[in-house]
């Protein structure tokens, strides 16, 4: 919707309205440029845009991974359906719409990679896979600094501090199977938090993860995520990265990731788990400098997908090799 | 709703639900921090907030003008009222609740000043006065580079791109006390500026205005607005001003006044005409450099305060007069 | 070369390795990203990219002109045929490719619009049109802050400060029909002005223009122009406007052109002009705020083409005519 | 002094000329907008409006913790007082001006917070706490790049490079009682380095603070602090984390810690010691992107503010206890 | 004192403690970066070395004049003395020793450039001049947004926003020999207003300027310069030029001049009127885009000295001259 | 080349066409303006310039190490030459100067330490030492987020993607004394690491220098870099560093290092290996924030200087030691 119209990184595109265009994909990349249901900055509806461009290498359809051996543009089926319309003044008709398209990548057999946008998105995309694999059928990993489990804002049910409340209430996904990782600051309130344990979900918040380690943490949360579920929606909000090293982005709570630690456990997710679904949300492009957060961004969808795709080879990965051993 | 609660440079507060707060007012300033009916780059929702700071000199309600010698902070009785919540996602909800606050300034005999927010706002402006004045009865000089006539966008009849399309549609003002002043570019296309002719608007194109001189179409247009009507709306869109200068808004538009232009205009504005309500809309701080933008915002608001101040006083203003003589 | 292949605002692709692709074509815009003749700062290289996107409109081939009332992406036959590659470690062989690239679209009859780029390319850019038009038969109209008339440059004869010699020297372009206009500064030095003066260019410093005035010089050049040649090259260097106001520019010279004066000189230039080809140069997204820079020269080039397209028609033009008359 | 008069997140407003209007505060915060003693880059007098501000919550004077469980705004009395009137051209009498400010808040038994400005502050902000608990009897915990021990500077004994030796100069702070953490870089020199060396000081360049690890060099920082000290003096120089992540900063010096190490290294420091004065100092707003520093410094402060209420409940807080356990 | 040492564009280098060094001087040049009697944002302490480099030709002590056909930095014998030492934090001590430095350079003979610094500055410039060439003798000329005649500041009598009113107390210059041009805004209030009047001060503000035209004040204005009165002092705050097109600065009002307008004022100035001294001050670079506000400011100082240097030549300048006739 | 000429952190001057200047030159620092190799990204001319002088301290010639208890500009003999012209619009030309430039440095028997530019310059930089040294007697610890071996780009050997590969075939340096610390992401493609496998490189991917931890990575390669070879060359790429923390860069690749590791790393290379050469390269100031990468550039090259100058004391290092012990 904003500015012109190209796939990430050069990948074929393909047409929602058209099944047969994407009827043999793996994955289908979905631009939500939607900023509607931001609470403080504006921006996010430039993200989609600038998560498909934001590398220095060629537009070409193909990205080697030098850690995991492959290259996911190219050994997965990945097309670019390109953007959904979704106006910023009108929030439900515009999750609705996304909800839809969505759904249909998910009933494709494809895996949905929804580039956002701002987090209220989390709603229509995990709704949209849920109706395919089935209601409670699918765990959430949720990388972020905050719970988004409003109750409302701004008298609104909708709204990027709320998907999550809105997702469990609906049964689209369960509450015990809800892994928050990275939380910190001073939201929400006790009685949200006290509605979240109710819910039995499990929130890493950051001292926790100081204190235990953030790969224990990961390891317990992963163990969660595949109890009982046939798969894994992976949620992934640039705001969880400190913002020291990631300015791009509306709500802003320092003391938050690195960058590393962010591909790292992405990389894990991915590799570890059966993923149905990942989106990458509020990187807002007018409060970054020199497009720092959207090659970030960039390189999370990269790192899942190859990720994705070093799993389905069913090889194993030992990431102590060197990177010249065995080429 | 953005960031703390503060007054237009130190004005009184007032609370519009309470009308006693305001009985007294010459001018009431309301904020509308809205950037959901934005079409391209959001940050307007900032705006009030901006306009209100954008100053060097104390917060301390008085701003004496060396060009017209009246002080309108102290010399107007001058109250802020805030923000009215206005949710980004919910553009029909925030409009309404615009309109009644405007209404009810404009009930109270005081002149609303609307701080924006984008140009979808001047609906409800605009509205909100002539529901009170009567509808036709309030001809609009709007200064900006875009004619903001759409049809619909995003599928909706509402967005910062159909406003006056709205306004003429209700009666609220009439097309032929329509006087729009700086459009220049490539929107919009020959259907809508057929149903503006149609209209009988009055656009002044910046290719006109570059011909004729800018005064004397200031000149021509001023005359058709307080023919037949009882007060007039100045909608101020920053835009209309060259991005150069003014970095700061969504729908930049190359070939612009310069800010002296602008401020001259509306000080003309204000001085000769019976304004009943003004908007300063599109300012949006995160594209911003060094706040310049946020600043000639500010100076709009105190220029048509001043002109208005002098206006009452009765006492014809020269702008030949050196500085200092009279003092 | 540098992110994502796009085209100018949306209009049809062609392919200058294939002549049928572009046959029709009455306008071809040709990338140029090059940078490595700049003698200060860089990032021209990233201009054509910024100029072919830096629009609040949806990129769909079609921009009518509030002003000229046509629409030059559709009244024109307007392709881009994308970006020649130019490696800025080789200035000589980059220069040639664009110069092939030039002569190409000239000899097929339609006009070549290049996208720059640093100044250098003003030599293969005339060249280019000269070798089909004939040597010497084409005029240049130059819109610079700098005569760009230097011998050599860090040893070499080519970069951005030399290629006006270079087309006098080989007899592209008549030294006595080179029109420069908006000079102003310190450079070049006396022995430079000696030789111009020598080949009798007219070069219009600032403090001619503010003396005599725009227009008049302008009315002035344009006559000459268009003396015993059969053409005129339009060669825009951004920085003829005021760094205040088109910041993002490589060796900003402060006290030239509003961006209004541009547009408007421009305009009549391609109106009143028998165009033969058109560059825009030395926008420098690095150093740009907000765009500001990138969207004037996007004008400029819309500009150019729509007073082409106007002049096409035939149907002379009236700047004092309101914009809706005659809707 | 700088823009409109807010208090801290929305908290209570106190005047220190009336003691009544704090006598039941557990903190009183006060704004110290100077930056005449800065070496290099200025900007900090913007420190205490962008600390005071800096968050996308309401300004509801409420933070309820997701780590230590408490809402200090709330289970503390807190007020802010305002900023204290200091020109930056007369550096004496603005820090005394400052002292008298701290010294009665310091007497009414509460704990200042000073929100700076430039590390010139220190001087008035740690004498004025002595002043009340007696000279000697205050330990300082100081986290900076820098061990701002200088002698003179530009001929000044007073300078954001000089306050810690004033400190020990005067007796206020005993120089065995003064623990540095986070220092690098190159400077000072020697002989400054051996006076510190004289005084006992107990100063953690980064060097050691990696070879054994900050907890270690904290637990034994700590626990100098409160031997034979009655309490303690945190005084938090932004610089002490790495200028990559917190560029708003006058004298950047590569190196330091990351965000979530200095808010970790606050909290135990409040949560573990009685805290009797804190300032935050050197947040350079000109100099930020996208706020972050302005954040960071934010949340240092409410770090210190919800760790000294956790400790006053007497509960005892358990890093690894997941957040939603017990809720 | 900020950053390295280098001269103004590279002309020589002269100590003010050795009067040989620049006995033959014409213009000495000093740097005064003081930005400790700012009122609102800081940074042109960085001023100095930013008006010494902005400019993209080689630092070597050369500029020809493309439109006064000299080259001041060779045809004058210009020096640059480098920075007096002056600490933000002690504004008394700051100006006293800027004020010996001016003095010792005016005793010589020599015209002093000051680059500042804040305006505190122009009490010690212009009252170092006047010690040369005695009390009274000097009017000045004053471009500027404001009138700096405030009677104190945060409780000071120096600082920038009273300079003009301690040079007339003094005696230094005289009331009617003061002529202000470009003042606008809200500031001063009318008590200092009346006093100016009483001082038969000259100001033009923006409106006067605006509907007389700037070339007739101009004209009026510098005619009283000379009366009765052996040399003028030239004061140019950068902030007279709109902050749209000059945003580097701490105090913006918009409605300014344009960069050319200064410029032209400037020229006409210096070459009309027997310049004694200069000062160009505000250059705030942290607040700047792209460097543009310095690099006016450099062509600033250019301008003055080049149309000095014409004026020595004594041969009669011609705007209306084609730059390449008679070369 | 770009700005005035002065000299790293004040250091001496020499020049290298009089060997006498440099004979006892411990260090030569030459500056390398050059981005005619930039793939994407250009600015790195303007490295050398910010290199020097990013510090906040008097340009003194003096830095004493508050880590290793040595102040290298002076225990060292340093020298800085200046820049090298180097014009980016011919690559070939310009990587000839400096080879030139090195081998004259390192005949003198002085440490070259060159400041790019991009890392094109690898190749004369390496080979200018090998040409003293022997080829293959120089091994390269190589800092970078990319491998830089590529064969060819935009049709050159020459480039920032190729040195590596260049340096290998010529045999100036051997492929198994190469050892890369810090690649990642998705370059280059499957073929070029055959290539470097088969010249048995040893690169260290991020992955495996998180799973080893970059001590015994580091340990590892320094052991490999002095097997049989009688020098190491250094080259530091500062985009091994995550752009979150060091934006101004041209390829910024996220997931890196930490400046802090970055600094840790070069201190233990130049410590414990016998260094004959020094490259910094990659810093581009236009995408830099508040200069905090040519901030961590300046202090990479004095942590560099201030290593070596610790070695040649003999005295036994620990970084345990407090800082104030044995002062």
């Amino acid at each position: 919707m904003y500015g012109p119209d190209l796939t990430f990184l050069g990948v074929d595109r393909c047409d929602l309205t058209d099944t047969a265009s994407y009827a043999d994909a793996d994955v289908v990349i979905v631009g939500a440029p939607f900023d509607g249901g931001t609470s403080h900055r504006p921006g996010t509806r430039f993200g989609p845009s600038a998560l498909r461009q934001a590398c220095y290498l060629p537009h070409d359809g193909s990205r080697p991974s030098l850690a995991l051996r492959v290259d996911a543009l190219r050994d997965l089926r990945v097309y670019d359906a390109g953007d959904v319309e979704m106006f910023a003044g009108d929030i439900e008709r515009s999750l609705h719409a996304l909800e839809e398209a969505v759904a249909a990548v998910a009933t494709s057999g494809a895996i949905p990679v929804i580039l956002g946008g701002d987090h209220s998105i989390a709603l229509p995309d995990a709704t949209g896979v849920a109706r395919h694999l089935g209601f409670g059928r699918v765990s959430m990993v949720h990388f972020d600094a905050h719970a988004d489990t409003g109750h409302t804002a701004f008298g609104s049910l909708y709204g990027h501090g709320q998907p999550m409340r809105r997702l469990i209430e609906s049964g689209a996904v369960r509450g015990d199977r809800f892994l928050q990782i990275g939380l910190r600051g001073y939201w929400p309130e006790p009685e949200t938090l006290s509605w979240m344990a109710e819910q039995r979900m499990r929130s890493y918040e950051m001292t926790e993860i100081v204190a235990r380690g953030l790969d224990e943490c990961l390891t317990e949360a992963y163990a969660i995520a595949v109890d009982d579920c046939d798969g894994v929606f992976l949620s992934v909000d640039i705001d969880v990265v400190d913002p020291g090293m990631a300015p791009g982005t509306g709500t802003p709570e320092p003391g938050g990731f690195t960058g590393r630690q962010l591909l790292d456990a992405v990389r894990r997710c991915c590799y570890e788990l059966p993923i149905v679904g990942v989106d990458i949300v509020e990187v807002a492009p007018p409060y970054d400098q020199a497009d720092v957060t959207a090659y970030l961004g960039n390189r999370v969808v990269l790192e899942a997908l190859s990720a994705i795709a070093r799993r389905r080879t069913g090889i194993p990965w030992d990431p102590h090799q060197p990177l010249l051993d065995g080429r």
